[in-house]
């Protein structure tokens, strides 16, 4: 009785060429259950037991880092629980030639975690600079992992905790295995969207954990937009007084704020927010004079259009704001936005026309749009962030920093991206990974195929392909169904971002993923299920 | 940078001729957040307050219930912790023309409940031919639910709780209301496949909650198929042993069993078990012999098909499992699958080749799968039940008894329902309500749309649709995902099976149901959002 299940199913496959995952083949992949796959993975059929007792993540002598530098004593704490508690049964997933069963196998004592870097980074909060890269090194009787800094030992944790599996008599053990791992792209982001449904504190924590269980990077926040304005500022309150759902349910306080850049830099996420002008702003009429009042004929309609961009006062609070954004979000970038300007209220209204004119801007309202960016880009920078903005405000023609980040978001990416890049800016891409676009089926694999830098460039072009960014915009999502919509379809990003460019085979990425996903449902995570089949602890199971 | 999501909201929106449901109008429905729509509803703006320290909901000393209708009681209580827990705010809803304000209206004391039948079927299970008709007039100083028996007066409680909301003081208030109400469909059901992905015991039951907050009368449970077999027998304990996930994590137990037909009693649902034959059975490998040896010329492949319907011990089988299903589920109805019969294996195997010949079938195998139906159906006869059938069963000319139920699932279902009544069969429609499948925007208005009666057939043809099912199938849902894919989609069926047939206005419906889905979220189903908005109490929040 599922004919269209059966139809779509059976074409997406045959379209991706592949025969059906699920019953493809019963081996597991040589891999078990990791991911992102790293760049290099040595796997041995020697086998080390781990007592829940005794094994202990520490320090080593010889690292940088000791007891007091709390993000990684932190990790260690939460990640000793993962390890313990939900750790992968064996079945399908040991290495068939294991030479030793659990209950002969050695004792693997510690994980030593040497940090190299004379100033390991404790304090700090991630960069787009910060190096990630990670070596393990599983041996009797102690393993070692070894990076520059903590951002490398956030990572390199992640992936130890996934090399630990159960069998079947709950022994927990680890092969010996040689691991060098760093990522393919630097920016490898999660974008959600808090104005088109409010989204709960804890839901916002709930993703950032998922997202380093995915290695995911960069936070997108997408804070305010049309439909409802949660920041909460300290200089202008009455922007959320009057533009959230609910002036206090519905809100980020300053100390939420902090919690989510505290709790997000725990697990070596930057956190970029989004205040997108001078379009997307029908919710920011808590500040008077701001929007551009509307004309029908000689008449004032009563409604708003765009940030006014012909007033002095604009740039006066554009300045406040962004001075207020700059302090409270500590990444060196924010996001502008810069997208989907409507000028229809522009258009109507007599003053604009007037200021047009004294500017000789004809009637090219693109030239206003920039004029209105060109200041907003400035007040930027002078408070020493850097910025991304939406592709518009390259394709129009504004005149950007060099260090300016284009978020390739509609159109033919491939074309896009040629064009950012031959302009010599950075570019982020989104346009095939919009999570919030759903269809029936396996749609991971689509998301997972797309190659970033399949495009008409040079070497040096695709350098400067960053990374990306998987958006899950909020039309249709809010707290009951972002878990399951967002995991681990947006998994499929994280491995195609991490992983190196030849990590493309299906069968062995669905085997993976599959036992990925349910490590995530063990942790916590509504993660959806990838087809038919079962995990060994279901989610609200028994 | 949300280009898909716009484009297809607006063709969606504009294919169905209706404007931008969300801003379309600010004004509530007249109908506040009644969901399904009743019959008949009357409200003046009369204003009640109701006291959660003396409210009362009790048995009217009229009624032929008293105490002790355990499933009446139970009931009072659920819905008096709904009533004061979980009220709709009253924004957007209370009549705007109220001539009380809520500190000054009087008090309603009680809902009186009144069962008019001798027998008020306290200890019963819901029938097909149940009433489920009632009255309620909501009146100073006791508001009188009536009914005929308990069932009638669950629908009651549902929708009484749906009347009362809080003002901006949180007083519990509800308007002066007549209504008399009743189902257009006798049958109004929601699959869920436990075969494809285990759901656990609690996921059901949370099910059944929903199911009831939207009055669906039928759990069709589609617990066995392909990929697994949950359902532990105690007849063939085997068929778990070897056909489950897992035999002791992945199982139904005849506790778990009992547990979900007594939860669903209480909320007036009927549980009618499927087991699909005599294709869908690839995890019957626990009973040997029954499944058909698959040959590859002369040789054995290894692999089974369908059941073989040549063989003696495959009727003791049936007839012995059909026994201990009749008696484990009381409903009188059962639902035997016959659809998607794959013919390949039977063909290879030369037993039946030679069985086929001998009852003159020649090469026509759904001569073969009647006869085998035929069988089965006799087989559940002579235990007393009535049975349902997908609709091959009915398309290949199977003797059937006058009362089956055909559920039509596939092609153009006009034309099917045609068929089938025209033969005089009862009809159960649910090939435009698969709730699996999914695309982007508001489906719930293509669910909400179709009408069960629009085919060419007489008016006594009409009558024989008694409903209809939304189902879930399993192949991408499980415990993660099921209940805000399943909800508030699946409310569009129930308004669509409860209500009239004129009741079809998409901007009252999407008022109505984002009320409603925000008052599921309350009462703890994570029901996902319809469009852009907020509920004031978000799912997860604060």
């Amino acid at each position: 009785m599922v004919p269209s299940a059966f139809v779509v199913v059976t074409a997406l496959l045959l379209r991706l060429g592949s025969a059906n995952l699920a019953d493809e083949s019963e081996l597991p992949s040589e891999y078990g259950s990791l991911w992102p796959l790293p760049q290099s993975v040595n796997t041995s059929p020697e086998l080390y037991r781990l007592s829940e007792v005794t094994f202990q993540i520490v320090h080593s002598p010889h690292s940088t880092a000791s007891v007091g530098c709390s993000i990684l004593d932190n990790a260690f704490r939460r990640y000793f629980a993962y390890i313990f508690s939900v750790s992968a049964r064996s079945e399908g997933w040991a290495p068939a030639t294991s030479e030793t069963s659990g209950s002969s196998a050695e004792e693997l004592r510690e994980l030593q975690v040497t940090l190299t870097a004379s100033d390991p980074e404790c304090t700090q909060h991630p960069r787009s600079t910060s190096s990630e890269a990670y070596e393990i090194s599983v041996a009797q009787p102690v393993a070692i992992l070894k990076s520059e800094n903590v951002w490398g030992a956030l990572r390199g944790l992640e992936t130890f905790s996934q090399l630990v599996y159960e069998d079947e008599y709950n022994t927990h053990l680890v092969n010996k295995t040689e691991i060098v791992d760093s990522p393919r792209f630097a920016h490898r982001g999660v974008l959600l969207d808090t104005s088109r449904h409010y989204l709960p504190v804890k839901v916002i924590l709930e993703t950032l954990d998922a997202m380093s269980f995915n290695k995911f990077n960069v936070f997108h926040w997408h804070i305010v937009d049309d439909p409802s304005f949660p920041y909460q500022s300290i200089t202008f309150p009455e922007l959320s007084a009057q533009g959230a759902y609910h002036p206090f349910t519905h809100i980020y306080t300053l100390t939420d704020v902090q919690i989510i850049i505290e709790y997000a830099r725990e697990r070596g996420i930057r956190v970029i927010p989004e205040f997108d002008t001078p379009g997307h702003t029908q919710s920011w009429k808590g500040q008077s004079n701001l929007l551009t009042p509307c004309y029908n004929g000689e008449k004032l309609t009563g409604s708003f259009g765009p940030i006014n961009p012909t007033l002095n006062t604009t740039y006066d609070f554009i300045n406040q704001l962004f001075k207020e954004i700059s302090w409270v979000f500590p990444d060196e970038y924010i996001h502008l936005g810069g997208d989907e300007v409507n000028f229809d209220c522009w258009k109507s209204n007599p003053r604009i026309t007037q200021f047009m004119q004294k500017q000789g801007f004809g009637t090219d309202y693109r030239k206003l749009e920039s004029f209105y960016i060109q200041k907003v880009l400035d007040i930027v920078a002078s408070n020493l962030k850097g910025y991304m903005v939406w592709q518009e405000v390259f394709d129009n023609g504004v005149k950007l920093k060099p260090d300016t980040i284009i978020h390739v978001w509609k159109g033919a990416y491939q074309k896009q991206l040629a064009a950012v890049t031959a302009a010599k800016f950075h570019a982020l891409l989104s346009s095939p990974w919009y999570m919030n676009v759903i269809s029936y089926g396996q749609d991971w694999q689509k998301i997972y195929t797309v190659e970033p830098c399949n495009f008409n460039g040079t070497a040096a072009q695709k350098k400067l392909v960053i990374g990306g960014e998987a958006c899950l915009w909020g039309e249709y999502v809010d707290a009951t169904n972002l878990a399951s919509r967002l995991w681990p379809r947006a998994s499929a990003v994280s491995e195609r971002l991490w992983s190196s460019a030849e990590t493309t085979n299906l069968s062995d990425a669905y085997k993976r993923l599959s036992k990925h996903r349910c490590r995530m449902v063990r942790r916590g995570i509504p993660a959806e299920p990838l087809f038919v089949g079962y995990c060994d602890y279901e989610y609200k199971g028994l």
